[in-house]
């Protein structure tokens, strides 16, 4: 029998070590003949180490050394010696010893790989990647990745166990519950036509806990969403999702900050200063033009119809007129992009439906552009002032209907700062973004909840809620870090008329509600505490910490854009017998491209 | 706006506090007027307040005090005060003292609830307490087990952190991987008459991440079952799931250990002993006829062939002679058992398939029963020696075909133990139980893995792996508690070739190989590391620690036997636009009953 258990990790070992015995088992990671030597660096999940094997000191081992090639995984015992001069390598921990092979163990073999492992920077055709995902791991990012994600979701657990709330497991076979998004169904075989559906979010069970007399519970939770994927998303997501009884929204949000300094210390070891600076949704989409801005760059907008309206400019006053909304914002030190680059911003917004946009840069001679002929000196003085305008910005002008305007020019924003490398990705600016409304219109101009439907309305606009609904705003709050929706969280409803009323103004009739919320709505009858709580996205947050754009890399088993596992190669095919145990039949296949255009 | 934001939680005041002005929130738990002073029993998750409301004091509150019902929810503001002389309840915490409230708001109101909350002790019919789990929670033991629950699975995390294993969450969504029971499927919307099938357990992922360099992964795992449900058994369950590189089985144990008694210090303060002892799974089989024996009781089973064939026992000479074995043991003080229970014994060991008993009791005046006659003096005397009898003892006998007899006579154990209350419920007794065998006999006679294929076979019976399989021993051990297997692991094939071995000889062809497992088997191609794991049933581990016989005391939504969720009514029927955007259809709906006798 080989002993293969180690002495120690390949990232230990250094001049202390010299004359001492080892025994280290991993993987090749390259291997190279040098005369009468063979040199091997060998491979664990902690570093490398260099083996030599040498004829003098073991014959059989540096024979059996000849046939080794990459990725094989050896244990061998030797003894540590120091490496000839000049011959350390700095970069490495390891560097300055190596290891004599008195005798080598095959433990196995491997085919050549797919892409080197070797070379991590090397980039790698994504699918290649996630067919072989194993090897992906061996290049090292994605483990050191899945480290950090687990002293994330390990911090965040200590810290609410600390601060009083118990982890409690909801279930993932779960009844359907429309959170917005498609269920994943799963078809029951002892009741037949019935489903289950995998949960999107546990919702309604934790106000169940709540009303139950759980007071504070936490879970990190898997959720599951069958949408059409975009890069930030994938069909199963983790939560950190929490709950409490008896508290207002303060409470959450010097908890949740709380939680995210304690997991950026513990984690990343960077000081985070709380309290997180607060803007309501009002303020946010008129500085902002969206909800989840990145305030790690400046360029915020502002309304300049009144100077626009005190000027010659024919085609922004015909706009007003027909009711559009004239904002605009500065480039810092823009003055310098390109006559070209600024007609690209144009077409850039043509694909948000603006029609263009306007602009003056503002030179030691004074503004400059084919539009400054349209205001008086004191007008410009005035935009000057309005903006803090300096010499060498730029100022960009657009007008539309308002959704619009704001759409376009988020997108020009975050595309300028991109353009002219204002992000600096080490940074991490936070931003709370509370009073959302309560609710929006859907793509029909139908009004739906803007979080979901269990969202107190603010007391103050409870007045509205029959007569014009979209004034209503909602005890709602998102956590915005760099751009991206962290978290989400809201005061509960706890009154079962004003929830079944709630469901009502969705359109849900008195049976609708009956069969998908019955059980919560005869729940709430029973004695419900004001509630409230707050979700994170687990994946969304790791991401940021290891500064990734693409939620993957922070995943170990992610799908495919079409919800493919490619190393599994789930979904798949099962067996008739499986599908008559459930009392399903499948319809007739369609091909999947047809039914994607299609659909 | 109400203030409803608790000053103090309802087990805290005491003598300490009187004169303090709180403000409390909480259910009401009982309610009594007392001529001109109303008294209400507040409650919250840690415990009970007496309040006062004194017309004296504020008439307004005991006027509002008095339509106050059971289980509604208030909020409070009031002075805490000495109850009067011979008042005082030392049963509670808070029992010295009293809160004279000063104002009082009503936050929710309750219905009349289908079962008493206030006293938990009264037997809730099972279906009562599942549909409404939420007030079946606010009885308190459900909420206290959930939360021990909490604290096993947070200390198991932070002890295999410390021990340098990473979480690692491996897909929900996941491929078909038979182990042996039937998968949940989820039906594709993107690949037509495709499937997910939820995990069975992460065997396959956790060996990959072994492959991919991992080298100590752990995972509080959820795992999906569609099986029949027993009363240990739940359709979703949870695992505390772990893989290790480089490792062989005493790191297994002994890390299973540390963390076993780990977790019973930090949860039930209990000191646990390790190592834990260790027996064969032949020695077991041999002294308890199962597996998974309860070692906190004596009565092993003892081969008493020999002794019989020298006997005129005509019953058992013949069993003999038919390939029968004999098997005794000895009821300690059993010679008080009636004789209508020992016959009880037989009736209870034929529903196993077992002829009979056979039985002696040993009395000051020697050996005593009906079968006495067909032993001779010294062989009676050989029979003790080898039982160790002693007076007062009874002694069982039965023969039988191995298997049978062992089933039966280990039933029998167990009956005639709980009869006995030879059972302490406060003790736990731990045991590994090893070198299971690799394969064993399924109902058609065909050879099936005992474990699953993954286990490695011990290299000592490698070669009877073809001609003589059901002889081979595998390096796989379950750690069984109190009887019940709370832990199974083993050393895994690393080599693709004996991988396919196993399979072969599993009955799968080529093909099947390919389609369920080809991305395994390729994966273990590219230099697979030594491997072994072990999954320990959370459930039941927390089961035990509550000191429930019943897994749904410790799962805070458990399933009926049926697999429904009572509360949601889950499984349900779901939309026809649903099922057609999965491209599936129901079959015609069959009568659950008839279905279930047919299958």
């Amino acid at each position: 029998m080989i002993n293969f258990k180690r002495t120690h990790h390949c990232n230990i070992l250094n001049k202390s070590h010299i004359g001492t015995t080892v025994t280290l088992s991993g993987w090749i990671h390259r291997r190279r003949d040098h005369g009468g030597l063979i040199f091997v660096d060998l491979r664990d999940k902690w570093g490398i180490t260099q083996l030599v094997f040498d004829p003098k000191n073991s014959l059989k081992a540096h024979e059996e050394a000849g046939v080794l090639r990459q990725e094989w995984v050896i244990s061998i015992q030797g003894v540590v010696i120091s490496r000839s001069e000049g011959m350390a390598n700095p970069k490495l921990t390891t560097g300055e010893i190596e290891v004599q092979v008195d005798t080598l163990s095959i433990l196995s073999r491997s085919k050549t790989p797919p892409f080197s492992i070797c070379d991590e920077f090397i980039d790698v055709n994504e699918e290649l990647r996630f067919t072989y995902r194993y090897l992906d791991m061996r290049r090292g990012t994605l483990i050191s990745n899945l480290s950090l994600r687990h002293r994330v979701l390990l911090s965040t657990r200590n810290f609410l166990d600390q601060k009083g709330f118990t982890e409690i497991a909801t279930p993932i076979l779960s009844k359907s519950t429309p959170e917005g998004a498609r269920d994943y169904l799963v078809p029951s075989r002892l009741h037949t036509g019935c489903f289950y559906a995998l949960p999107q979010s546990p919702q309604i069970f934790k106000q169940i806990l709540m009303i139950a007399g759980v007071d504070k519970y936490f879970q990190i939770a898997q959720c599951f969403r069958d949408e059409d994927l975009r890069a930030e998303r994938q069909p199963e997501f983790t939560q950190i999702d929490m709950e409490m009884s008896f508290e207002k929204s303060e409470t959450v949000f010097s908890l949740v900050e709380e939680l995210i300094a304690t997991i950026f210390k513990q984690t990343v070891d960077l000081d985070i200063l709380t309290p997180f600076p607060k803007m309501t949704h009002k303020q946010c989409m008129d500085l902002y033009g969206c909800d989840k801005p990145d305030i790690r760059y400046e360029m915020t907008f502002h309304r300049i119809d009144e100077i626009i309206q005190q000027s010659h400019f024919s085609v922004l006053l015909d706009e007003i007129q027909r009711g559009s909304m004239i904002k605009a914002f500065v480039v810092k030190d823009g003055a310098k992009i390109s006559r070209r680059t600024i007609d690209d911003f144009s077409s850039f917004v043509q694909k948000f439906k603006l029609a263009g946009i306007a602009w003056m840069k503002k030179t030691e001679e004074g503004f400059s552009s084919s539009i400054v002929k349209f205001f008086s000196s004191a007008l410009l003085e005035q935009l000057e002032q309005k903006l803090h305008v300096q010499v060498g910005d730029l100022i960009i002008i657009g007008a539309g209907p308002e959704n619009i305007l704001n759409q376009s020019f988020d997108h020009l924003r975050r595309h300028i700062a991109s353009l002219l490398h204002l992000i600096d990705p080490s940074q991490y600016r936070f931003l709370w973004v509370t009073d959302f409304p309560l609710f929006s219109l859907d793509d029909q101009g139908q009004i739906q909840s803007e979080h979901h439907p269990f969202t107190a309305p603010n007391e103050e606009d409870l007045a509205f809620l029959h007569k014009d609904p979209l004034k209503v705003r909602a005890k709602a709050y998102d956590l915005v870090i760099n751009g991206h929706e962290v978290a989400s969280g809201s005061e509960r409803i706890y009154d079962s008329d004003l929830q079944s009323q709630i469901f009502t103004l969705l359109r849900l009739t008195p049976s609708d509600i009956e069969t998908k919320f019955g059980y919560f709505i005869e729940a709430l009858k029973y004695g419900t505490p004001p509630h409230l709580g707050i979700a994170l996205g687990a994946d969304r947050l790791c991401m940021l910490l290891c500064q990734t754009e693409n939620i993957r890399d922070v995943i170990a088993f992610p799908k495919t854009q079409k919800a493919t596992d490619l190393m599994t190669q789930a979904p798949s095919e099962v067996w008739v017998q499986q599908l008559q145990e459930l009392h399903i039949q499948v319809d007739k296949p369609i091909d999947i491209d047809t039914l994607k255009e299609s659909s």
